[in-house]
């Protein structure tokens, strides 16, 4: 029995207590999807492994289909492997490989040893190819036939495998030659419009567009985007067709890549956080970015200490210094993710630096201009000593041009050298704009020491 | 002629000035789709305007159909109405919405205007919803037929049609009733294995999965990932049909709101920035964020004025305050990051603040231990003072736990005051630990002064 104010997750619980395959089933059946998951991911791990294996194969591929990838590989880890085998046969088969990708190496290596082996040495070949290139995004579900099949025996051909046939998200029908090269390409629409003994070669569009199975996510989007197809196959060098990928698979590619890219710029690396995780997972992952970035911290502000003779002598200096660094950061970071943009959009080339270095100079001008008088003035009416002002205001405006003309070319400059501009970018620009900015802030200052100090 | 070494603008350049329609053909058709872009991107606003005028608009609503949204809004801005119109025509009606709704006010309602007036009445509808609700992701292209039309009559209207509905990406036929109600769905393939004369009341499936026209973004990405369709109807109120979103469309829009979310979280806010902008329009545009950001960090630095004489008594001091405010920075938005994903699918709900900081207190205490006893060490041995370690490390330490605590939290209550927590969470967060970090710092110092200064 359920009262309104009782929480999902503690009625999931109790079912899962009771054994009550039942009132599991009507759980699953009447809380809306996103429910169910935060249900499930509030339970203990091990409570949450009965649930899927309290659930037939069908119902637990659904329910795992519907998680975060995460949630999911952490999931199947839980159960036994025969069991996380048979959960995956349900899936499809790109979606197979995206979460034995996720899965620890033992773990997954006992599921595909538990798997039909034809499924397994699929799923491995998938597994093999990066996740962002044409192959790590295919799946292997497709209908090709022979150019001389005709539209009677492809019909009656779905007529006997349309329950198999539902799972594959039929749109096109491919047609292959003796060797599996791909010869062509025919709409659904086609078919149901072509006459019985009409041979498939009559009615295929020749030399379908087609993807390299190399092909790299920015090629693939920028296929998907000049036409309007739902799918393309992907072939391999010889033009052998090894698989199917459609257009919500690159779009989900490209929504996953900017996603990772938010988590990286706000220091989350190494994958999805979730708060299931125990503390210490957490904690571990986090302070590996913190570590870092508290050295490249301390090497910034041996600036500070090095010039502490000024400071002493103007000490209202020193609550400058953080405004100087902070907004010299976010100037920077704008630049940043101004470049990161147009390189994934392909609107800028890593090689271009000069050209993007020119395009940032000018809003820097501006906005170190107007940035550094606002400072300044602040600074001067607040100390009533222009010098302050000029110091402060100098020294903001110098850095943000900096700043911005680095933040611009820094992206550019890690894709070159083969980092994860995502990742890097940030903390390489606001190590070397605080170190800027704290120099240019104290030797404007000893330089000007005898206006200043009071 | 072409040179290796020229760069593509600049023939892309020359082709315009000779105004040469099959040379400009030609260079669109060999050229890959980004590179096109780019070389586009490249030209002065007015060059641009003059390549789609010289392009029919059946291939200039290609290329628009390739660029970005924000790109491809600023060139159609450029040309005169009808042009602008006749090019939207060949667009689908979701995509001339997208359009619309990014080009400014007077230009949009102009090609309106110029637009045929029931398509105009369409698009306008379309553009009356949030572009992130089912009404405002849907398209108007979609097939329905009554209830009593046969297969034979469906595949006769599709012979008939084929032209036109080679543009609608045609999945499901929808079955509606007299008044417009949604009754049922077909496949495709249901019709290519159905016989003539079956009426579609008796293959269609009844009262087919819809999405209400308002559902938000959340929502319909939760039905398609517990679903495997391609597409779903939208319905109002009354269950009347009003158009399909597709599953390549709710991944776009996801991919989108995470880009999006990316560029605020760097600091750019109101859109898109391309460096084809003007200069002044993207001082301007980037000032707008950086001067709130300027005025939170004076708040937060008034706090080491007040402090002043502590300051002056051990200038020390003054080299770890930016390594506290930026670390403390840094712990806090991982928090947010982790809460921002969570909040995007759903794993917690915005009113469960307390579960949330617990979940992170355990982090942040972890976390704040190990970064605040690193700093203190450091600071311990440079200085040999144990007690300059205690202030500096427990400084850190505390700010930490409160900085990933409130972290976690802020998300929350910011999306539960109704604003958008990509925008304001890392400001607001960082402005607080600041404001702690300085003040925990100078505070802790203030109180052991004797034993502090030298």
């Amino acid at each position: 029995m359920q009262t309104a104010s009782e929480r999902p997750w503690e009625e999931l619980g109790r079912i899962v207590e009771a054994r009550d395959a039942d009132a599991l089933l009507q759980f699953f059946d009447t809380l809306p999807q996103n429910e169910a998951a935060r249900a499930l991911s509030r339970l203990p791990d091990r409570r949450q492994a009965e649930v899927l294996a309290m659930l037939g194969h069908e119902e637990a591929a659904e329910l795992v289909d519907g998680l975060a990838i995460a949630q999911a590989a952490h999931l199947i880890e839980e159960l036994p492997a025969a069991e996380a085998a048979a959960i995956l046969h349900e899936l499809p088969s790109n979606e197979q490989a995206d979460l034995l990708q996720e899965i620890h190496h033992p773990e997954a290596e006992e599921i595909l040893s538990a798997m039909d082996p034809g499924e397994a040495s699929n799923v491995r070949q998938l597994v093999s190819y990066l996740p962002t290139v044409a192959g790590g995004l295919m799946a292997t579900e497709y209908l090709a036939f022979s150019a001389d099949a005709t539209v009677e025996e492809v019909v009656e051909d779905f007529r006997r495998n349309a329950e198999r046939y539902v799972d594959y998200e039929v749109q096109y029908v491919y047609v292959i030659d003796a060797e599996g090269r791909l010869a062509g390409v025919l709409q659904l629409r086609d078919l149901l419009l072509g006459r019985g003994p009409t041979s498939l070669r009559e009615l295929m569009i020749r030399e379908p567009l087609s993807l390299q199975e190399l092909a790299d996510l920015e090629e693939i989007q920028h296929v998907f985007e000049s036409h309007a197809f739902f799918g393309l196959p992907v072939v391999d060098a010889k033009g052998r067709m090894l698989g199917l990928i459609r257009r919500s698979d690159v779009m989900a590619a490209l929504a996953e890549r900017a996603d990772s890219a938010y988590r990286k710029s706000q220091g989350i690396v190494g994958g999805e956080e979730l708060r299931s995780m125990s503390v210490w997972e957490r904690s571990r992952r986090r302070l590996s970015w913190l570590s870092i970035n508290i050295v490249l911290n301390i090497i910034a502000a041996s600036v500070i200490a090095y010039y502490q003779e000024t400071l002493a002598a103007v000490i209202v200096l020193a609550a400058f210094l953080p405004i100087i660094s902070d907004m010299s950061g976010c100037s920077g970071n704008q630049a940043v993710a101004v470049s990161m943009r147009e390189l994934t959009m392909g609107l800028v080339h890593p090689r271009e630096v000069l050209r993007t270095l020119w395009s940032e100079l000018g809003v820097g001008l501006i906005n170190g201009l107007t940035l550094g008088t606002l400072l300044g003035v602040l600074a001067w009416l607040w100390q009533d000593n222009v010098y302050i002002g000029l110091v402060v205001g100098g020294a903001l405006a110098l850095n943000t041009v900096i700043a911005v003309s680095l933040g611009g070319i820094v992206p550019l400059l890690v894709r070159r050298l083969g980092f994860d501009p995502a990742l890097a970018s940030s903390p390489i620009l606001t190590t070397v704009t605080d170190l800027c900015g704290f120099f240019l802030t104290l030797s404007f200052a000893t330089a000007m020491l005898s206006r200043l100090a009071t």
